[in-house]
């Protein structure tokens, strides 16, 4: 659409009393994500950006945008926050940028379950649902500015899917409101496991515009950071904890003493060379967690109650996708892989990773729930040096039996996704005939047309 | 001491204030627990009885007892609501049976952490502790008369042990107050993992007074029976809810129609030959539970909220032991087995013993979690023919790779245990020199002083 000859302004006008954006600067400033993480899609994206920002204040103003665009052929990219790593709002071919960020309504808590608007962040979501007695499942590293719509559609799992999975397991994602991308839009209500539909569908497939979502009773959480001198022994006690079933937690993350070097908040906690542990673990499970620690020969280095917390850098924004943030702070060559390891033996993997990469690839472990039993993912840094020995250090890791998500990647089947999830295509077919939602994004919808 | 002249009514006496019961008929029902659901039990322990009941109502109390029993050489038995399935608390040797039930107090729950005493019923635990927003993590089917005491010393896991594991894992048990048995018996505060010296020993090392324990954040349950033409059918759902990650749950059980035709009081919700599966949901996760059993073929019976459960049988009532006790109710030539599956197979192996037994053995399954994953264990109905049987079954399940826990054998060691926990046994030195806590329950306690 960049190059076609298109009155942007008329149109902004057309939209009638729907808040537009055409500031190029500012467009371009909503166009982007945290996609420079990553050097390659650094330089794929870099130019990226839609002609104009539209941010409804309501479905029925979604759906009066919708037509518009839909008429005159622009696409549409959906954007909550803005949080993605992999430029999953990041308009390809231009148009209009939804800013959802406006649909922010936040129902009380029903029966642990949450009806909320698309827009509503999810830092605000916690907030006001704790004090009624409920917390969010899980979140993103990101939670301070992320949208729930965004982690919806955008994201997978994060600090919680240590006790519930990843969001695409059945009971978190209870339901979605859906506009299609038609003549005349439709809202659709997906219940259930049809709300995969949409679901880390990077908004291709329909425009969510309310979520409703299954909360965890609300508990006390104690933000720990531990110190081990040796990384090694630190995996070991993270995954002792992970699968100690009597230790209600919410987070089990360890880092590796090069990419614990970068964190600038901590280094006054921690000794040269020390490997970082990140635990939340609630009030009533401190005491086994500080024995356990102590038989593990770790130290506490931080610990903080709720009460706290106020003027501490999160011990989450120290993990997940944020353990990579940090590190660029402070190096920007710095890059990143996402790794499942296999389910049985997956410490002997992380011993042998870094026995062949040591300090190239700085070790990163998230622990999560799948299929009710503890396993282990990795978002180890990258020291980049360049896009072939890239690709030779994801063939290797892949050559050991671990599965390897690459986010190097916008297009959702290279990614977390591995294939075309036939569930999605089929739908984008029904919501989205051409093909205007979020262009480039689905492999499976452009080989189709091709 | 039962044939020993000894002048039981002046030892009453020298008790002072504590409460005594000595009618001998009176005496004999609180010598008795359920060992009667074993016919090798039945047969060994029938003749069990203690000279004398003593019911302290305070530590001082318990202290009191304990210091005249042992200057006496007289055995002392502890005991709760007296719900055990193995005569735990049945005194081999006669002496006083320790009657805790008095030492009631429940105090508020700080921090998740409950603090209470050992006779303290679970059930009125949990009414009591449900409005300030905690519930129990874990209780056997008893849980209406079994104390809290009785369940730490003579108990294992239960309905919750699907979330939080069994009771001996880090984490659930955080502390307990014991008294020992010695010419001035001391008090000590076991705190951590050396809480596990005196839970599952049968209190033949310590009388547990008072208990400190992790607590869940409560949540509002759904009590679901669910019909299934085929158990193996159900067994799969079973553990598909088991393992799904995304589904809040407190029980996963299946039993099959050979064992649930014997619920009478179900009778009415049922098929002819129907298998039943037993949950609870919380709310938030009903609607993803009802999907998931729609997808396996099964059908909701009975559903129960929290509101509606007055003058039902909970659930609970028809799992773990009490499948047992139920069938035992029509049928008091069943007995039962106690069989824990290899972690990996482990649907196959219980479609192997269902191949080999059919309705000899009616198979019962329970969830639980171990070691951070669900694992699959069962409490099979068995038709008693005779002992030789029993161990023929018995060694045939062991050769397919599983375990089985004798529940025909007041022997802590013979049972659950399947060998001496050195630590009970090191710490029975320290707290029992002259052997008078229980005896005959701890054989390598025996077997040292043989």
């Amino acid at each position: 659409m960049n190059d076609a000859p298109f009155d942007w302004a008329a149109f902004a006008v057309s939209l009638g009393d729907v808040p537009t954006e055409s500031d190029p600067a500012l467009v371009k400033l909503k166009s982007r994500d945290f996609y420079w993480y990553s050097p390659v899609l650094k330089q794929q994206l870099r130019r990226v950006s839609a002609d104009l920002i539209a941010a409804p204040r309501s479905e029925a103003e979604v759906i009066a945008v919708l037509r518009r665009c839909y008429a005159a052929g622009v696409p549409v990219t959906p954007r909550g926050g803005g949080t993605g790593n992999y430029g999953q709002a990041m308009p390809l071919h231009g148009g209009v940028v939804l800013d959802l960020l406006a649909l922010d309504t936040i129902h009380p808590v029903r029966d642990g379950i949450l009806h909320v608007g698309a827009g509503a962040k999810l830092g605000e979501i916690e907030a006001r649902c704790k004090p009624q007695g409920w917390e969010l499942r899980m979140f993103p590293s990101t939670r301070r500015t992320a949208s729930i719509g965004g982690f919806v559609g955008g994201g997978s799992g994060g600090v919680g899917s240590i006790n519930f999975g990843q969001m695409r397991e059945a009971g978190t994602l209870l339901g979605a409101r859906v506009v299609t991308m038609e003549a005349e839009p439709r809202v659709l209500d997906l219940h259930g496991g049809e709300v995969n539909r949409v679901h880390h569908a990077y908004g291709t497939n329909g425009i969510i515009t309310e979520i409703t979502m299954a909360m965890a009773p609300a508990q006390s959480w104690i933000d720990y950071v531990v110190g081990f001198d040796d990384f090694r022994a630190l995996a070991r006690f993270t995954d002792a904890v992970a699968r100690a079933d009597g230790i209600a937690k919410r987070l089990c993350t360890a880092v590796a003493a090069g990419a614990a070097a970068y964190f600038k908040q901590l280094r006054e906690l921690m000794h040269d060379g020390e490997s970082l542990g990140f635990f939340y673990i609630a009030a009533q499970s401190a005491a086994p967690f500080e024995e356990m620690l102590r038989g593990h020969g770790g130290r506490v280095c931080r610990r903080l109650t709720e009460a706290q917390a106020e003027g501490h850098v999160p011990g989450f924004e120290f993990t997940w996708n944020h353990t990579t943030l940090q590190a660029l702070k402070v190096d920007r060559t710095i890059t990143y892989l996402q790794v499942r390891f296999p389910a049985r033996g997956y410490l002997a993997a992380v011993d042998g990773l870094i026995a062949t990469y040591g300090d190239e690839v700085p070790m990163h472990l998230e622990f999560i729930r799948v299929d009710g039993a503890v396993a282990c993912a990795a978002l180890p840094l990258v020291r980049f040096t360049d896009e072939a020995r890239l690709r030779a250090i994801i063939a290797d890791i892949e050559s050991r039996g671990c599965t390897v998500f690459n986010p190097h990647t916008y297009v959702l089947e290279d990614g977390g996704m591995k294939q075309t999830d036939p569930a999605q295509l089929a739908f984008k077919h029904e919501t989205d005939p051409r093909g205007l939602l979020n262009p480039g994004k689905m492999r499976g919808w452009d080989e189709r047309r091709a």
